[in-house]
C-alpha cells in the first residue's frame, strides 16, 4: 500500500513478529514474499504476504447513469464489467491517480473527486487497498487506456448495473460495493 | 476459485490467449504463476496470477447486533475488524463452509445460511472469490478457532459498526459490504 496505515500502531492486537522474510518473486505489478511469524501463543508460523502498490477506483454518475468498462482479466479467464479503476503509480496521491483512470478509462474529466472509503481487498494474503472516489460534475473527452489494455465503455442506470450483478456481468468487489453506495446515496442524499 | 465460473464461456470480451505459463511458487494458501499472454492487437504481454481457494463470509445478525472477530493480519502488520470468514477447505461447498466458519470462529450454529452475493476480490492479479452469507437463525455455542488462529468476538449495532468503518477498525471489502447490505436491509427490508 502507499504509505504507512494511520491506524496500524493502535490496532496491535494478536500481533504477529515476525522471525524472518523469505523473498520470493518481485514482478510487475505485485511482490510475494513468506514471512515466519511468533505466534501469540509462542509458536512459529508461516504467512504468504502479496505486496501491491494500491489502488484507486471511481464511481462517476452522469444524468442518473455510472460508468463501467469491460475487460479481460486474465485469472478469471473472462471478462467482468467494473467501475473505471487501477493502480497507484510511484508517488502519485490516490485522489490524482483517480482522476488519471477517471479520464484514461472513460474520458471523463473532474475537476475534483470525493472520497468514500478506502478498504483492503485480501487482507488475509495480500496489502492492497482500494480508495473509492465519486464524481458528479465532469466534461466528456476521449477515452486513453494504456497501451496493453483492452476495454468497452458503458453507461448504466442502477436498475441496469443491478441486473448486471444479477446476470454475473458485474462480480468484483468494488463494483458491487460502489452498487450499494449508489443504491443508498438514491434512497438517503447521503454518500455513505 | 473453487469451480469453474458459470459465466466464464458467455464473457470473453477481449480474451487473452495464454502463451506460456510459468509456475512461480506453491504455498499453504494461495500459488503464483506468470502467464505470457496474446493480447487483441497480436502483442504479447505478461500477467502474474495469484491462485487462491475461494473463501466464504458470513453476517450473522442476532437482536440487531452483528458478529464481527478482531484478528492480526499479517500483511498489514495491524489487527482489523471483520466479519467471520475463511477460506473454502478442499471438496467443501461454500455452505458448508460458511456455516463451519461461523461455528469455528463465533460459536453460533445456523441450521440455514442464505447466499448474499458472491464477488472477486482483486480480479486484476488473484481469482479468489468470495461468497458472502446471511444468518439470522442461529444458537450458541463455544468458539473454535483454527490452532495458528487468534480472535476476538464482538457484537456491534449497524451505528457502532459504522464508527468502526469512520475509526478505521473496520476496513476490509467483505465487511464494508456486509454493513452496507445491512444498512439496506434495514432501509428497505431486502437482502440486496
Amino acid at each position: 500500500m502507499i504509505g504507512k496505515d494511520p491506524f496500524a500502531d493502535e490496532n496491535q492486537a494478536f500481533a504477529e513478529k515476525t522471525v524472518e522474510t523469505e523473498p520470493i518473486f518481485t514482478g510487475k505489478i505485485i511482490s510475494l514474499q513468506r514471512d515466519t511469524v511468533l505466534l501469540p501463543n509462542g509458536k512459529q508460523a508461516y504467512r504468504e504476504v502479496v505486496k501491491h502498490p494500491g489502488a484507486v477506483a471511481v464511481m462517476v454518475i452522469q444524468d442518473d447513469k455510472m460508468a463501467v468498462v469491460e475487460q479481460y482479466r486474465k485469472p478469471l479467464e473472462r471478462s467482468l464489467v467494473e467501475i473505471p479503476a487501477g493502480k497507484l503509480d510511484e508517488g502519485e496521491t490516490p485522489e490524482s491517480a483517480a482522476m488519471r483512470e477517471l479520464q484514461e478509462e472513460t474520458g471523463m474529466k473532474a475537476d475534483h473527486v470525493t472520497l468514500v472509503k478506502s478498504f483492503y481487498t485480501s487482507p488475509g494474503f495480500a496489502d492492497e487497498i482500494i480508495h473509492l472516489y465519486f464524481a458528479d460534475q465532469c466534461t466528456k473527452g476521449e477515452q486513453q487506456p494504456d497501451e496493453d489494455e483492452f476495454l468497452q465503455l458503458q453507461w448504466l442506470t442502477l436498475n441496469e448495473a443491478k441486473a448486471f450483478v444479477e446476470q454475473g456481468k458485474i462480480r468484483d468487489a468494488k463494483t458491487v460495493t460502489a452498487i450499494y453506495v449508489w443504491e443508498l446515496y438514491q434512497l438517503t442524499g447521503k454518500l455513505m
